[in-house]
This record gives C-alpha cells, structure tokens and sequence, in this order.
C-alpha cells in the first residue's frame, strides 16, 4: 500500500484503506513518516458513537491524532527541520488569519482543523502533512514513543501554565487517568512539592504515587468533602490546594476540587463532561476570591515545553504506556481499549 | 445623648440608644462624628431576618456600615489626618497581623472586625473609631453625602479592578440595583465604551441609560439567551462583551452573563446569592477558556481609588441617592427600604 | 497617473512619480485609496539622512506610513471590509508564520515588512495595497484625517497598555511633541487623573496642558531632579507618578523620568535616541522594584483600541494637526517640517 | 554571660558584649535562642569601613542577619509555634501600619528595621526576638545550618519569583557568588532546564556546575558580548536567555546580561553596586521590549517558599557552607572573610 490509513467507515468498524500519498503544496508544510500513534478517549469515543459532541463523523475518517514520526521530504520554505529529524505532531492547524492565531490564542481559532475531528483525517497512516512550525524536534534522548505522548502531556502542560502553577503551590487532581496522572506529573515538574490525586480506582492512584506522578493520593468513593479536605490538611501540614484542577468531567469532582481551594486559589477545567453542571459552589468562589478557568487543548509553547519536560526528565511519561499494538491490529486495540483495562495504548507503524 | 446610636434590638425594631462615647486606646486611630449613613441591603436583612446567612445578630447591635464623617480626635501616632477632615469610612478592620492582610488580601481575613456584621457595631451612631488608614479623606468637590457612597462604590471598583477591565473592553452587568449600577459606571470610568446593564425592571434600566450609568440596556424578562445575545451583537457591531458582572446572584443571570463573554472573557460574581448553583456553563467556560472569579467586598486602594473616581468627575454616585431620612427616623428609612421604591437611601446625622 | 507616489529619491530629494497601479494577488488583501498621511519623525529623518539607524535608503523609496484611505477593491477571501469602507491603515506586515507573530507579538517579528522602511515602499501614493486585518474601520464620527492619526496614537496606546496604565495610576511624560502628547492623552483616556508633561519649551507645555492632554506641566530647563519632583508632589498632594514615560529618547529625560517614579512604578521608554545611555538609575530600579520597559511600534489590537479611543471621544487628536499640505506640495511638507514650527502635518491625497 | 552578643565598636573592631537577655513585650513575639548564622558581605563591609551606603554604625551594633535558631518562648498571642521550634530567622521588620507592608510589599516599607543595619542590632548573639510570622519553621530533615542560609536563599527565590520564571524559560546569571550560585539553583528549582552562569574566576565557575548550581559556565574575562552570546547559543541549540539576572553590580556585566535576553526577556538586577550606570542599553530595551526590574531583599512567602525549597530537595544549599567558626572566633571569622577564600562562613552559636 502507498500510504495505509486507519479508517473510521461507520459506527464500530475499523478498516485499514490504501490512501494516496499527500503532496506538498504549501512551502512551509513538511511530510512526516508516522512512527507512534497513541489512543485517546475521543477517538474511542467516535468509534463508539460516530460522534463527539458536536462533532459527527459523515463520511470515512482517518482516525489518530496522538503521533510521533520522522520527516521525509521538507516544503522549500522550511528552515528548521529535515529529512530524517525525529517529531512530535501537533494535530490542529489554526488559520493564520485568525484574530486568535494573532494574539498567542490559536486553539481557541473557529477555522482549525483539527486531525480525526470531523471533517479533517487523522493521523493514523504512513504519511501526514504538517507545517514546519507544528512539528517539535525531539532530542536525542526522547524515544519516538515518548513523542506520541507530547499530545496530551501539552493538555496537561497548557493547564498548568494556565493555572500558573509554580513553586510553593500545592496541587489536587480530580481523575487518575491519563491525563490527571499527566497533570499531577506536570504540576510537580512546575514546582508543585505536594500534589493529592484524586480517583475511586484504587490501583490507579496506587499506580499514580508509586511512578512518582502525585505525593498524595485519596479514594472519593464515599467520602465526604469534609473527608477529603481533612486527609489533605492532616497530610500537608494544614494547608490546602492553591491549585486544582478535574480531568473527569465530573459535577462533584468539579465542585469538590473549588471548594478544597485555598483563599484565591486557581482552578483549571480539563475533563470534558456535561455542557452544564449543578452544584457550582458560586459563593465559595465570591468569598474566597477563587479563580476558575478551563482550558481547550493546548497553544503556543505548550507542546514545545511539553517536549522539554520529557527531555530534561521533569515528567516520565513511559509508565502511561501499558499496551502496544501493531498498525495491522488496529482495529483490535480499539477494541482493547473499551474494556477499560489499560492507561495509554500505543499503535506503531504502519512500517 | 453623648452618642446616639441606632441599635436593631430584635427583628423588625430598631431603637435610638445612647451609647458611651468611644475612646482612643490606639494611637493609629482616629474618632470620626458620623455624617451620613447609606443603607444597604444586608442592613435591612438583619433588620427583618436577624441573620445573614451564617452571621446571626445575637445580642443589640448598632446598624450601619456606609458612612462619611469628619475627624474630631486623632490618636497620637497619626500623621495624614488631622480634626475637621472630611473622611469616607471603610467599615472592616482586618488583623494587622493575618497572612491576608500581608499579602494584600486584607477583605480575606479571617479575623474581620466588619462594622454592623455580628457581633461588632455600626456606624449609625455619632462618634465611630477607626484606624488612620482606614478612612480616606475628601477632595473639597466631594460633599459628604457622596463619601457615605464610598463604600458600595470600593465594591464596584473591586469587582473592576480584578477583572482588570480597560480600554477596549466591553461590559455587561446584570442587576440594576445600586451595585450593578455603579459596576457598570466603574466600567465605563475604567474605559468601557460599550457597557450593557440587564434587569426585569424597565424603570430601572432606562434610570441607568439616563443618568449614564449604561450605554445600552435591555430587559432579560421572558427573553433567552438567543434574544439577549443578539440584541448586544446588533448593539455593538457584532461584538460580545469582554468582562461580564452579575449582581443579583440569581443563577439565571449567572449563567447568562458567563455565556455572554467572548473568547478569554472574564466574569465577577458581585451579587450574593444561593450557596451553590445550577446550571453553571462548565463546558463553555473551557471551551472558551473564560476567567470566572467572584469579590468579596475591597481591598488595598479600593476606596482611595473610589474616593478618586467621585474627586474626578468619571463617576457620577448623586443620582443613586434617591430618598433621605434624618437619624431620628431612622427605623421609618428601613421600613421604607422594605417597600423597594428607592435605590439608596442616605440618613443624616445624628446631630 | 494612475498611482501618482512620492519617491525619496536621494536624500534631500522627494519627486512624484507615478507607479504601476498595486494587483491584488492574496485573497486577503484590499486596495486602499490613501487619502490622508501624516508626517513622521522618521520619515524627515530618510529625507534629511538617508537612513535611520541601521536602514538604509539604498534605492528609490515611497515615504509614509501614517495614512487612512477608502477601500476600493477587496481580495476574495475578505470578509469584514467592503467598497466604500473608510479605514485606518496599519503599515507594517509581519510574517503570518513567524513566532512573534504566533505568540501576539508581530511589532516583534523579525520579517516585518514596514512602509517606508528600506525596501519597502510607503503609503504616499494614491493606492496601496494591505491584508484586511491591517486595515481598521473608522467608525462614522471619525473622519479621515483623525484616521491618519491611528498610527502615533497606537504607538502610544502600545505604551500604555505595556505600562498596565489603569484608574488610581498617575502619570508623567517627558517630551512633549506628538508622542508625548499623544502618551499623555491616552494615559488620561485610560485613567490617570494626574498627568505632568514636561519639556523645555513652555509653548508646547501650554499648548499641551490647555488642550487637555494634561493635567500639568513642568518645564525642566535648568531643572534639577529635585525641583520637578518637588513641583510634582506639591501639585497632587505628595504624590509621585506610578507611571513614567520617556517620549525624547535623552538620556537625562530618562534617568529622571524613572528616578520621579514611586516605588514598584512602571516606566516606558518610547522615544528612540542613543544606542546606551550613561546614568541609568540602576540602584533605585532594585530598591524601589521599578519596571522598565520600552515599546516598539504597536500590536494586536493596538489600532483597533486608538480607532476606538477617538470614536468614543476619550482621545481627541485634532488639535495635533498644525499644518496641511497638498499631495503635490509634498516636498514643501518635508521642508517645513524640518523647521520644526508644526506639530503634526497632514498631506491630503492624491486626488 | 546572660545575651553574649558580638558588637562591632568600631571599624575593624568586633567585642563579644554581654548584653540583656530581651524579654517578649508584644504577645505576637516568640524569643529564640540562635544557633547559626551566615556571614554576609554587608556585615563585613560595615566591620571594614563602619557603613553601607547611607547607612552608618554610629554607635556600637552586633553583628550578623542570617540565623537560625530555636524558640524558647513565646508570647502569649502565638499560635504557630511553640518552644523547641527550631526556625529560620526572617532579619527584618516593617511597620504593620505601612501602605507597603499592607500591598504584600514589606520589603519596601520605609519604616523596615533591619537586623545588623544601622541603628538595629543584629542576629550574632544568644538571645533574639521576632514575631512570630517572620519566623519560618524548619521541617525535620533541614537543619538548623540549612536554616541559615534561608536568607540568602529568600533574595534568590524573591528575585526568581519576580522574573516569574518557570518551565520553558532558559535563565543566565552574572556572579558566581552564594547570591549568584543560589539565583542560579533557585532559578533550576523553578524550572529553568538550561541555566549558565558568568563569573570570572574558573574556580567558582566548575565549583557552580560541579555542584549542580548550573548547567552550563563561561569565563567572561576578556570575553566580547558576542562571544559570550555565541557561547550560549551553541550550547543551548540557537536559544538566547529568556530570563537575566545580575548578582555583581558591575556595570558591565549588567549590559550585557540584558543584551543576551531572547525578545521580551526578563532581567532582574540582583547585586549592588553603583549609584547609577553607564552603556545602559536602552534602544535594546525598546526594540526588544524587554523587562528590567531590580529586587530589595524579600517578602511576602519568599522566607516560606525558600525552606521549601530546601525541605523537598530542589535546591541544596549545603555545599555553600565552605567555612565553619565557633561564636568565640567571630572576629577571626570576619578577618578570614575578608581574605575571599571562602564561599559562605557559618558561625555556630552562641552556647
């Protein structure tokens, strides 16, 4: 096949499809050889319920949008890659016209196009285009594999700049999957000496403290807010979060997380969940002088610094990965991944 | 009466006391001769309730927390102030010692001395005390009567200043009762061209548009989201405001105003309301990326800078004063509160 | 002629040539008619010189960059302006792919194409071409030669929002020909009461202070510091600024500009002079924690907010244009500038 | 003796005095009984030539400002601690009642008294009383030497915290001495991956990466800008510094510690030295828009943040400790000061 790509044809089904092989036509566009692509709950999600939200999947999509590669051919305007150079795609491409590309905002841009978001393919295939600037350059010591993770460890790295989290913080995680144990590891690479994750599977936040990604771990299941602010202040000393954020979606997560807050205290919504939530603690955010925000995916920087953090070995993302498939079983790793069995499934290939 | 003193005795009657005259122990403090006294709305709900939410009158207690006065003794160690100086009154004294007072979050402190919030008295007596610093004096074009309006104005500039409104910003306030009419003139005064207050009550919004509080208002009654959205973009050539306030704490308009705001918008909870809320646009907040915070009263510079938005002419508080009781019929100016016909009523004295 | 231009074509020499009309090529891209351009500093300075700094004219150059014109032809892809739409004209294009540009920095971007910069030609002509979201609508109040005048007032605006210049702030400029004046006028739209200019020729200092675009002023001829600081204080009640901007690019205007500032005050130098500067203030910078900062040209949203700040009546600029000139007389325009009896000079057309 | 304490006479003359034993008279002051103390340059500068700057030894002062010891009583307000406390001492006191203690800036409260600065006495004795809240309780695994050198480590951590420098910044610091190496760990603790710094003594330069301080060291002795600048840039893949700091006070190392920051650069000026400077680069300034500011001691967390630093293992401090003097050596300990053989000197007791 010129260039196999792991097609979405409908709801459940899977099928890997010969594509042609995408030119350059863009000076400033480079080809990459996909080499690691790993699986998120979004793409799941489409291949569930042919949707997500808003978004639905009306005709066959590639489906991908975690990758690694290496580039094989550069537009005549590239200047700071080459053949061979080792990358971590970032799968959106804003508009350069847009007034949020202009002003450092680009995730927010209505124009993106977005991989395995429909109508735009992703990037699971042998080749994919991208502009010279949403490739970052992997250094020698980063695996290719680590490189499919600079995707969501950038969620997890736009929420921290967002919550200006840094040294002398204390931080909780509502949420031990993949992208809370990439928040509190994040959290602590920022300066975060004491970060609580918080989740009701207890071999996840067991996972999360013995591979070093939070200090301090409880299980919600039953517990009373009171309860889960007395264990953290009977482990810190007294003090409570001055940064939280959910990776759930969850309404009581959400308002537990605000109201475990320290006095002007930040919170950062990563977890997508319900359009609206009951239970907002509104006057404990009025008399606390408590700040809320949430983040949509990642921008400038992000996935730059997110590659920083693997290289300089402030995060270990390698733990997340407890499941490989080959591009060929693709099909089965989505499968897989519904049982809910595993943290990050990584696809290699195709060869 | 050496110092007559309006003492709520119980719920619903309110009894003119003489009270000892207070005495400088502390050479920061200054003895103030009460002018004016503003009413407010938490005022009048210990008056016919006995309790704001968990802050329950428990023995007499003397009302008042807006007022103006002129300096009659100052204590040995004060230097800016001297006796016959015009002075607006910040009612809370917070601990010189707490961690929120130090880092300049005094409104935050937990040891708060608030005049007229159980168990400490008012200011709806003739002589009052206060620290040098916690009264700032009058600009001669400031009458007194404005000074006593100092107060619910720190709220409104409160509110502003966190939001960091400025040039290019659009606001909108919901509630056009006194706190959202003087947030939505602190907007304009901070460099809101366009600023849209909302309510239910048509008289009060064109009050607003009137005396330029607003430039444009619209009444939310029987309206959705849709109507108010569009009205506000047709206003404004397609805009969406930048900063949005509410100050009715109803949930509705909470919810409202948030999914009003553009891209990176912020939100102030000014109005106080129920514990928590429902509703609340969680996914738009990171969907947008929205800032949402909430005031609890002032802070370092608040009623200076207050003080200096009357001094200058940006904002315009006289129109609010819309009835005036002398100190001796002080219970009649609660009951007439009640009736909900004034916006602010201003009681003068005691002689 | 069909695009009759004013050619820089050797220093001292200004000829009207006529160039090929400009072919809209990126769908983005409008055709402008310039119908107003006022003279800058620099421009004088490549007519006097040849170069300014390190650009050099090193062949025939169209002067200007300070113009508004009507939109006469749009490219495909435009979809906020139309035939007819007035506008103020942005003359500086950075690369849509640079990082400054990305990060909401493009005055920073090293591949800026600046009208009247060698190479690239200026706005003197009777056509120019521009992307739409260079181009900023006048509202209807604002005419078009106020629409020549967005471009010093961005610079201006740039200052001041680089100074985080709000209510309860005060300000102080040094200089006092177009950018300072404009500095000081924008300072007061965004909420300085207090505005000191100073300079060391009192009829721009009066000219300043009764046109309302400041509150005071000092002339700082045979001036110590010590005496304007004094003049200061005892003007607004012992204050000092908590903003100061150089607007000369002297070195002593400089240090004193910073040394009147109060602790934690910002300072922003706009003015261009000296590479280095002997006697900077570096002991008060560190025992006051001041800020230094300096602006280059202007960015994201800078012209929109100056458009808006004339629209709205907080900056009015009319009073700066001392002198107008027709298109054919524009070499006249040139020398009488060199006089230095104008403040600004306004060139209308070509017809 | 009762308070053995270590006065300075007169120049060149330190006399262990026995002095009162204090006694707690403000119920929010704890009585500690010191244990360490590191020996600062100012406190040598005061032994060699009785002032610094403006700041005279009239009359006879103990020494020394940065100890720590262990409480031994505590006033009846206290609530934070308790006797056998063992705390890092915070040397200087502001006002309670200053407008800069109340913005969270107490660093710069005029009124600050200042342990060791004229005419406070200093930490070199048994005895010392503080407030409760500027002591800053030492974890159990730091010791009580660790706690000595929170001092310098809260300037370092003040001045990092200013540059709010965090993950993705690249730091630069002139001076290898304990401020400089400590700016430069700090700045590591706080993010910074790629940290270099610039002395010229080689000594210091290996000892600084060596010991982890930095990541990278260059010799400026008799080295251009431009090869300092090239340096960096190949070490560091192209990158420039985002981040400068200056721990010398010379006036070169300051220009070209700001001339090296990426656009947009941060610089804090850290050392003193000079009243004012030459070859400031100001056009640099403009045309990059970079930050400069400038740091007096510390404030409001720095203390706290700073042992946290130590307790979590970001930063260790303990290799600074070059020279060790018994209480009764105290004069010998400044005379092998002088000789500039030793990094930091740290003085046990008194018994």
């Amino acid at each position: 096949m010129n260039n196999p790509s792991a097609v979405l044809t409908k709801v459940g089904e899977i099928v890997i499809e010969d594509r042609p092989i995408p030119q350059i036509k863009d000076p400033h566009y480079v080809k990459i050889a996909i080499k690691y692509t790993g699986l998120c709950g979004s793409d799941v999600h489409y291949y569930q319920h042919g949707r997500v939200g808003s978004f639905i999947v009306e005709k066959p999509m590639v489906l991908g949008h975690e990758s690694s590669g290496v580039i094989v051919e550069v537009g005549s305007e590239v200047k700071t890659l080459k053949v061979g150079d080792r990358v971590a795609c970032e799968p959106g491409i804003p508009s350069r016209y847009s007034y949020e590309y202009k002003s450092g905002n680009y995730n927010l841009c209505p124009e993106m196009a977005f991989a395995a978001t429909p109508p735009y393919d992703g990037t699971l295939c042998r080749y994919y285009l991208l502009p010279e600037d949403f490739c970052v350059k992997l250094p020698e010591n980063v695996s290719l594999e680590e490189g499919a993770l600079v995707e969501p460890l950038s969620v997890a790295t736009h929420a921290t700049r967002l919550a200006k989290l840094t040294v002398g913080d204390n931080l909780v995680v509502f949420g031990a999957g993949p992208i809370g144990l990439l928040c509190a590891a994040v959290g602590r690479a920022f300066g975060a000496s004491k970060v609580c994750i918080v989740d009701i599977v207890s071999e996840k936040l067991d996972f999360a403290v013995a591979m070093g990604f939070a200090t301090h771990s409880i299980n919600s299941k039953d517990k009373s807010f009171e309860e889960i602010l007395k264990f953290i202040q009977t482990s810190w000393d007294g003090e409570r979060p001055t940064v939280a954020m959910d990776a759930t979606g969850n309404q009581f997560c959400i308002a537990n997380a605000i109201r475990l807050l320290e006095k002007k205290g930040r919170y950062v919504q990563v977890g997508m969940g319900r359009q609206t939530m009951d239970g907002f603690p509104i006057a404990e955010v009025a008399e606390r002088e408590l700040l809320i925000t949430g983040v949509f995916r990642y921008t400038v920087d992000d996935y730059k610094i997110a590659v920083g953090l693997i290289g300089s070995s402030k995060v270990n993302v390698k733990p997340l990965i407890t499941h490989r498939f080959k591009f060929e079983d693709v099909k089965k790793a989505y499968d897989f991944s519904k049982e809910g069995k595993s943290i990050k499934i990584m696809i290699s290939g195709p060869e």
